[in-house]
C-alpha cells in the first residue's frame, strides 16, 4: 500500500488453533484493505490436502509430518480464486526469502496461473534494507499500529493450523536449546504433564481415510479436531529437528501434531493387516519423495499427480478399525480388525496345520540360494 | 541323534539377557552331544551387525529395529566355523518351515559355503506328524528328560539377543489381544512403570558408529548393554506389530529393544546436524530395501555388500554428540554438537545477515516453477 | 491322460507368427482330449497387455522387452475361465521346473483362484526320470504318433507371439556361440539383409496407447502386426542377452521383435515432448521394477495394479505423432509432433528473446550450490 | 578485459576430436592474456570421469551418455587448479545463462572453493542486452579480429570432447527437421556411409573398468580413441533426443559417440555373465539418478561420492572379453568369456542333470504365491 498498490486481503481458515480471526480481519479493514475476507478452507485443507498426505505415511526427513507444507498450495489456490474474482494480477505473501514457505506458495501458484507476479517483499534488497530483521519489522508495525503477534518477548515465530503448529527461529536457531522446553506449546501438555493413565481411542479407516473417532462417523475436520483434543490431552505428537530447507540450508524446527500423530500411526496399524507387502515395502521407499515433494511445494505437478493415483489403487483394501492406547506422549496400539484384514491366524501359527505346507520352504530356500551357492563357489567369502 | 548323527552342539553367545549359559551347555552335554561349546560372538554381533545396520536407520516395515534378523546370519557363520573345525556337513537348526529364522539361517550358511547340508526338521513331514505342535515337542522333551524353557503356562515364544527380545505366537496370534499387556517383558518396565521423571543420557558417534555413553568411551557391547539398562529402566522401545514374513504370510510380533531404539533416535540426530540434504533422502529411499534384505536373510550378498560400500561412505562425516531426555517411554532431544555440523546459524537465521542472499531465491524459483508455468499454459489446471 | 485324467486342452491364439492353428488343434483332438478350443486373445494381449508394459518402458535388464512374460498371465487367464467352463480343477502346463513360465502361469492362476490345482510334470520326480531331457521326450511323441516342433536337428527352443519369438536352449546355451548367427529368425532379416535405403514409418500415440501407423488409425493387435512387417523387413529389433531367471539362474537368450522395438523408440520420442521432467525421471527409475514384476510373474498383483494407476495419470499427455526412419536395423527420429508438447522453442532457444531470464539463473545456481558450499568450508575436498 | 580484469586463458586438452589446440592458444595470447596454458586432462576425463559413469550405465534420459556432462566439473577443477597457482579469484566461463554447462561448471567450482566468484557474462543483463543473440557476438568477434569457429553459416552449435561431440541450438531448435541429417558429424560416417560388411571388436574389462581392445592393453584415453575410430567408420552412436534440462525447459540434442556407446554395450555384455541379479536390478533403478546427477552437476558431492563407493563395490567382479560385431549402426554380441562368469551352463539347461533340483519349484511358487492366494479369497479378482 506503501507504493501505491490497492490491496486486497485474505485469511484462509484452516483451522488455526490460536488465532484470534476478529482481530486479524479488523487488522484489514484498519490498514485499508480494499476487501478483507475470511476463506474457510478447513475440510477442504483434511479432507483433500492432508490425508492423501497420511495415506502416504509420508513424513519429511523420516518424522516431520508437514503441517505447514501442506497447507500452502492449498492457501495460493484459495487466493488466486479471489484474485480472479477481485481482478488482482499480484499474489503478495510475506514469507522470508530464506524459508519453504516461499517456495510452496509461489510454485503452487505459478502451477495454476503462468501469468500470476509473485510480490514477495523480503526478496526485495530495498525492503529488506528497511527491515534487516523482525526486530525492525515489529517497530515499524507499532508504529503504523499495526497490532503483531509476534512479540520481542517470543523468542521465536510460529505457524499454525488445525493439522500442527510448528515453532522455529529465535532462540531455537541455538541446537544446544532444549527446544521442547523452550516452547510454549498451543495445542497440548507435555508428557509430564498428561495424565498418568491410559486414554483408548477407536479410530476407523475406509480405504486409507480416516472416517471415524470412537465409534462416531465424523467430517475430515472434525476426525483431525477431535484427536487433536484426545492427543493433545495425552502429551502426543511433539518433535524437534533439524531440518533441511528446499533453499538449500539446515534448519531448526518444533512442531506439535497431536491429530495427524496419532492418524498416522492408526493409519499404518490398518494397513500392517490389510495392505500386500511387496506393494508397502514399494510404498515405502517411494514414501520420502513424496514428503520431499510436499516439503519442497511442488504440490501441483504430473509427478504428484501420478504419485497419488499410485496411491489411491494401494489404499483401496485398507480399511478397518484400531483402537490405540494414549500415555503421557506414548501411542499403544491395543487391538485392530478389518473386514478385509489378509492376516491369516491358521497360516501364520507356529502351531500344526493350516493351509500351509512347511516342506515347501525347502524347494523355496533352495531356489532363493541358488545365487549365493553359485557365487560361493566362484568367488568364496572368508568365514 | 534319533537317527544316527553325531552332533556337536553350538551356543552363540549373543548376550541373550535372559538364558542361563551353563544350564544350556549342560543340557547338550546331558543328552549326549558330541561336543558342545559357546562361542562368544556379542561384540562381533554389535560391531558388524547390529551397528551397520543402525547406521543404515533400517527399520523393518517403518518399526521392526531387525534385532532377531541381524543375529542369524552371525549364528550361522559361528557355526560353520565349527562345523569346517569338527569336520561335520549337516547344520540342523530347530526353526519352524514357516518362519523367517529358517530362511536366514540358510541363506547365510549357503552364502558361505555352497556344499553344506542343511536339515530342519521342521520341514520335514514325517518330524512334523510326530510334533504337531510345540505342545507335543514339549511332551517328547519332557520323556527324554530334557528341560525347555517353553512351557505350556507361557502363551508365547520368545526370541532374544542383547539388541532386543522378541514375542510371537501363542495367545499373540489374536490381533484383538492387547500383546503389550500380554507379554512378560525380560528386558524394562512399561512406561506406567518407568520413573515419573526424565534422565538425560549422552552418547558419541564417529562415522556413524556410536563410540561413547555419558562421556565414557565404550565397546560396541557395552554401548548397548548400557544403553539397555537405562533404556529399560524408563520403558523405552517396545512395539507391537502386525509383519509380512518372508514366506508370505503376515505374522504378530512384539519387540522390546531398550538400547537400540535409543541408538537409532540419537543417531538420528546427529545426522540431522552433520549429513547433506540429497544424501540422507536418497538414503532414506534405499533404508526399507536394506530393511528387507536383513529381514529376509540375504546378508551375505553382493547386493548388500554396495549398499554397505554405500553407507561407509556416507556415514564419514557423521560425528557428534546428543544428549537426549528418556521419559516414560518417550525420547527427546536436549541438545547436539558436531565438529563436523552443517547447520549455520549464520545462514539459517531469519534475522538478516549472514552469507545467504534473499534475492537468489527469485531466480531459484523462477527456474524451479519453469515447468509448471509451461504446463498451465498447455494443459491448465482448473481452480 | 495317462494317469486317468480327462483333459481339456486350450490353444490361446496370441497371433503366434509360426505356428500352425490347425495342426495343433488336430493333434489335440488326435490325441484323444475331451475337448480342443481355440481362445482368440490377440487383441487382449496388445491392447492390456503389451501396450501398459510399453508405455511403463519396461524392459527387464535394460534391453529384453518381454514379450514371453507379457503373454503368460493371460494365457492362465483364459485357461481358468475354460476351467470354470467345463468343471476342470486341475491346470497343466508343460513348462520346465527351471524356467520362469511356470512361474508366470501359476502366479497368474492362482492370484486368480487360490484354490486351483497346478500340474506341472516336468516338476515331479518320476515324469523327469521318465524323461531326462528334451531328446527322451521326443521320442515318446514318436511313439505316440504326437507330431512335434522341436526336432532333435532343430538346436535351440524357441516361444513365440505377436509381440515376438524368443529362442533358447541347445546350441545357445554356450556363451561363444554367436547367437544371432545361429537362430533361424521367424518374424525378419538380419541387417545385413535388409534393404540398403531407409523406410519411414510414422506412429500416432494417445495418452501413451498406439493408435495408429503411416495416419491410419489401427487396432491394438494392427498397430503390433504393421509394425512387425515394417519393422521385420528392416532388420529391426533382435538382441542377445544372458539374463537372470526368476528362479535364480542366469540363462541366455536371443530375441526378435521388430514392432515393439519400433513402439518403444516411438513412445519415447513422444514423452520426450510431453512428459513432464521429474515424472518422467521417477518413471525411469521405476520401469526396472515394473519389468522385474512382469518378467517373474506377478502381473495379478496390487503393486502392479498401483504402479499401472501411476502410469495411466503419467500417460494422459503422452499424445502426439513421430515419423522414424528405419535403416538395416537403426531407427532414427525423423521428426515428431503434439498438440500438447511442453517443448518450447522460445524458451529453449540460445537465441536471445522468449521468456526465461537467464539473469534468474544466477540465483538458482546459488542456491543450487548453498550445501556445497557449507560442506566446501567444513570438510574441504583436495584439488 | 574490456572491464579492467587480468585475464588468464586456460584450455583443457579433453581430447577435443576437431579442435586446432594452437589457433586456440594463439587466440588468447593475441586478445592479451595475461597467460595462456593448454592442461593435458584427457586421460583424467577418462579415467575417474567418464569410466566410473559407464561402470554405472548411467545414460541421462535413457539414451545420452553424457558426454559433456561429464567433463564440465573436471575443467572447473583444472581452471581452479590454475586459478590457485596464479592468484585469480573470479572464475570466468561464456556458459549462457539458459543451458546446462554454467550449472556444471559454477557447481564444481563451488564444491571445490566456496569462495570462488563465478562470473558468467550471458546472466548479465547489460552483456545480454549489448549481444542479444550469437549473432551479435560473431560480429562483436569479428570487430575484434577474434576468430571463431561458430559462422552464420554453421545452423548449429557443437562441444566436443574425446567422449563425443553435441549438436545444439540454431536449426536444431526446430522438432520437424531431421536432426541426424542437418548435423555435419566430427567423429564418424552414418551407418548408411558405413561399410556393407562386419568389423568384430574385442574388449577386456576389469572390474567394471575397461582395460583393452582387440587383445591390445591400453591406457583409459586409448581404449575411448581406438574404440572412437573402429565405431566411427561403422556408423555407431549417434542419437536425436528431445531433453530436459537442469534449468526447467526442452531442448532438442544431437549426440555422437561411437566408442563410448560401444563401450557401454559390452559393459553391458561383461556385467551380464558377472554380476549377481538383484545387485544388478538395484543398481538399474539408481542409474537414472545417477544420470540425473551428472546431468545436473552435482559431481562433487556427498552423494554422488557415495553412489561411486557402491559401484565400486558393485564392479568387483565385473570381469572378462566380450567380443562385439560392429555393422552399419548396429552392435551385436559374439561371444562373451570371464573367469568370475556366474552362467553355468549346468544349471542353466533345458535338459536334464545338474545341480538345479525341479521339485524344489513346487515349494519356491508356493510360497510366492501365498499372498496371492491369501489375497484371492479376502478380495477376489474377476475373470
Amino acid at each position: 500500500m506503501d507504493q501505491g498498490h490497492e490491496v486486497h486481503a485474505i485469511y484462509v481458515d484452516l483451522g488455526q488453533p490460536c488465532e484470534d480471526r476478529e482481530a486479524i480481519m479488523q487488522k484489514a479493514r484498519d490498514i485499508g484493505a480494499a476487501s478483507a475476507r475470511l476463506i474457510d478452507a478447513r475440510e477442504e485443507l483434511c479432507r483433500d490436502f492432508a490425508f492423501p498426505v497420511l495415506a502416504w505415511q509420508a513424513k519429511y526427513e523420516a518424522i516431520y509430518l508437514l503441517g505447514t507444507s501442506i497447507a500452502r498450495p492449498l492457501i495460493s489456490k484459495a487466493c488466486l480464486q479471489v484474485a480472479r474474482e477481485v481482478g488482482a494480477d499480484i499474489y503478495a505473501h510475506g514469507a522470508t526469502g530464506k524459508g519453504n514457505d516461499q517456495c510452496r506458495f509461489q510454485l503452487a501458484a505459478e502451477a495454476l496461473d503462468a501469468n500470476v507476479k509473485v510480490l514477495a517483499p523480503w526478496r526485495i534488497e530495498e525492503f529488506r534494507n528497511a527491515f534487516p530483521g523482525r526486530t525492525e519489522m515489529i517497530q515499524y508495525c507499532e508504529q503504523k499500529n499495526i497490532p503483531v503477534k509476534a512479540s520481542k518477548d517470543k523468542p521465536y515465530s510460529s505457524d499454525e493450523n488445525c493439522l500442527h503448529i510448528s515453532y522455529e527461529a529465535g532462540d531455537l536457531e541455538s541446537l544446544t536449546v532444549n527446544g521442547l522446553d523452550l516452547v510454549d506449546f498451543g495445542m497440548g501438555v507435555s508428557p509430564q504433564e498428561a495424565p498418568d493413565q491410559i486414554e483408548n481411542v477407536s479410530i476407523g479407516f475406509e480405504s486409507g481415510v480416516p472416517v471415524s473417532v470412537n465409534g462416531k462417523s465424523l467430517s475430515p475436520l472434525a476426525v483431525v479436531t477431535t484427536l487433536n483434543e484426545i492427543g493433545g490431552r495425552n502429551g502426543i505428537g511433539r518433535i524437534d529437528i533439524v531440518e533441511n530447507r528446499f533453499v538449500g540450508m539446515k534448519s531448526r524446527g518444533v512442531y506439535e501434531a497431536p491429530g495427524m500423530t496419532i492418524l498416522y500411526d492408526a493409519h499404518r496399524a490398518i494397513e500392517q493387516m490389510t495392505m500386500d507387502r511387496d506393494l508397502m515395502h514399494l510404498r515405502d521407499r517411494l514414501a520420502p519423495e513424496v514428503a520431499e515433494m510436499v516439503y519442497y511445494g511442488f504440490w501441483y505437478t504430473p509427478k504428484l499427480d501420478a504419485l497419488f493415483a499410485f496411491n489411491r489403487q494401494a489404499q483401496q483394501n485398507v480399511t478397518g478399525d484400531v483402537t490405540l492406547q494414549l500415555y503421557k506422549g506414548n501411542i499403544f496400539v491395543d487391538s485392530r480388525t478389518s473386514p478385509l484384514s489378509l492376516y491369516d491366524e491358521a497360516v501364520a501359527t507356529m502351531e500344526g496345520g493350516g493351509d500351509y505346507n512347511q516342506t515347501d520352504a525347502e524347494g523355496f530356500l533352495r531356489l532363493q540360494g541358488l545365487p549365493s551357492r553359485v557365487q560361493a563357489n566362484i568367488t568364496p567369502r572368508k568365514y
